[in-house]
């Protein structure tokens, strides 16, 4: 559809492969919760849409100043910067559209809830507040726990808002569910960032499948600059262990969820 | 609230003056159909909040790369080009989450329509589509269908919407109401554009806020390019006078919208 090119740019950012923990946590958090796998598309599709706008921002030279993302040059270096800026805008107003869409079985009040959810997970108090708090820090010493709060906005409200989108997706959560999952997430969300700054010292450009060692080219504050290798990997496996812990009040255990915080810290991109 | 930098330029984007327009059309456009005034504020605030996105993203260098607007440095100008590019986004995140906590007096299933009817109007069928057409007619002739296409889309789909979320926040919206203030909406949203074109042409950067002769400087498209001032002067005269016909199925004639219809072309910036 019209205009080609802003669409061809559109799914060129979110269709170009990734790893979609976003969107199989909210598959893994709704089925944990008895929600439809239908109701739960809606939801998943639009935590990855947010995800891909911002990367795609991100990656633009005002920002990150990347040509390498998922393998594949940046949405700014496979068309144009104009074109990047509207591309990551639309992307994120395709987000909340989607929300509206979602499954008949889930009430209009939910959903409404799941666009609430979204936005503060993604806003100046979540994801792009954690964005400006990197932006300021680049160059800048911060201890554990400045360079932890810019993390739980930066990538892990984003994660924290797609498990609660899977539990919103069904009747049958409570609130014990609903407090053991945001426990979950929120460890698992650290334990995810901390293993993207080892990957970061450890991987290569190929694997990644964007540019290794971009954090410390950058002079970045990361948890191996502060901590050492060692222990950063230390404190990613106590935090998943926490993480998994928090799943004991289901009577399956939540088998996807655990899978999910094993790929973790098994991942190599 | 910390993100100090990024809370300060959301600020300085959306509180710096401007018409208003697009809030007053809520408004308007409520108080025609017997909405609550209470009930109309978070959705003026939404379609204010996507306006002042928009802009700060436009200014930017990768767009029409601009210095001044409403009298003030842009945003990108008076911070920096990365908080700028935060700034949008998190600008167009608000909006959305504002609608979510509009008057307890509408339903979710109201308030999520207004969500939809924001996010339809926002991305990449309507306001940034619009700004991709722009983009790909700089120095490229448009015949006049195409470039009222691009209008429709870039400044019309967002004044619609504005009317229709008035709409949307009464209980006592009838089919006929809407049918008629989407013609309203339609008409006057391209007499909207037609007049900034001519001020554009006529007027002075003083005024304006903004550079005079933008368009013309980057060989945009525009009315008075196309059809010459007098020409265009009598096109926004016929609009209007349509639009305001439109108003005639409310009992009261809806004096508001007639009033901003008139406000729209005489006024000077």
């Amino acid at each position: 559809a019209a205009p080609q090119r802003l669409h061809e740019a559109m799914r060129y950012a979110c269709l170009g492969g990734g790893k979609r923990v976003r969107a199989l946590l909210v598959y893994a958090a709704g089925q944990a919760v008895g929600a439809a796998t239908l109701a739960l598309d809606a939801p998943a599709c639009a935590v990855e849409l947010v995800h891909a706008y911002s990367l795609v921002h991100d990656d633009m030279p005002a920002m990150d100043d990347d040509d390498l993302r998922r393998g594949k040059p940046t949405c700014h270096r496979a068309f144009d910067e104009a074109t990047a800026l509207l591309t990551g805008d639309a992307l994120q107003t395709l987000a909340f559209q989607v929300l509206c869409d979602t499954g008949a079985d889930t009430s209009p009040a939910r959903r409404l809830e799941m666009v609430h959810t979204l936005a503060m997970a993604s806003g100046s108090s979540g994801m792009a507040g954690g964005q400006a708090i990197d932006l300021a820090a680049v160059g800048n010493a911060l201890d554990l726990e400045q360079l932890e709060h810019m993390h739980r906005l930066k990538t892990g409200a984003l994660i924290r808002a797609g498990v609660r989108l899977g539990a919103l997706a069904s009747p049958w959560a409570d609130e014990s569910h609903m407090a053991a999952l945001d426990v979950y997430a929120s460890r698992m969300g650290l334990a995810f960032q901390i293993q993207d700054d080892i990957l970061d010292v450890e991987s290569t450009t190929e694997v990644l499948g964007k540019q290794q060692g971009a954090d410390a080219a950058m002079d970045k504050p990361t948890y191996p600059s502060l901590l050492g290798l060692d222990e950063s990997r230390d404190r990613a496996r106590r935090l998943l262990a926490g993480a998994v812990s928090a799943l004991d009040v289901f009577d399956d255990g939540a088998p996807r969820l655990r899978e999910l915080a094993e790929f973790i810290v098994v991942r190599n991109n």
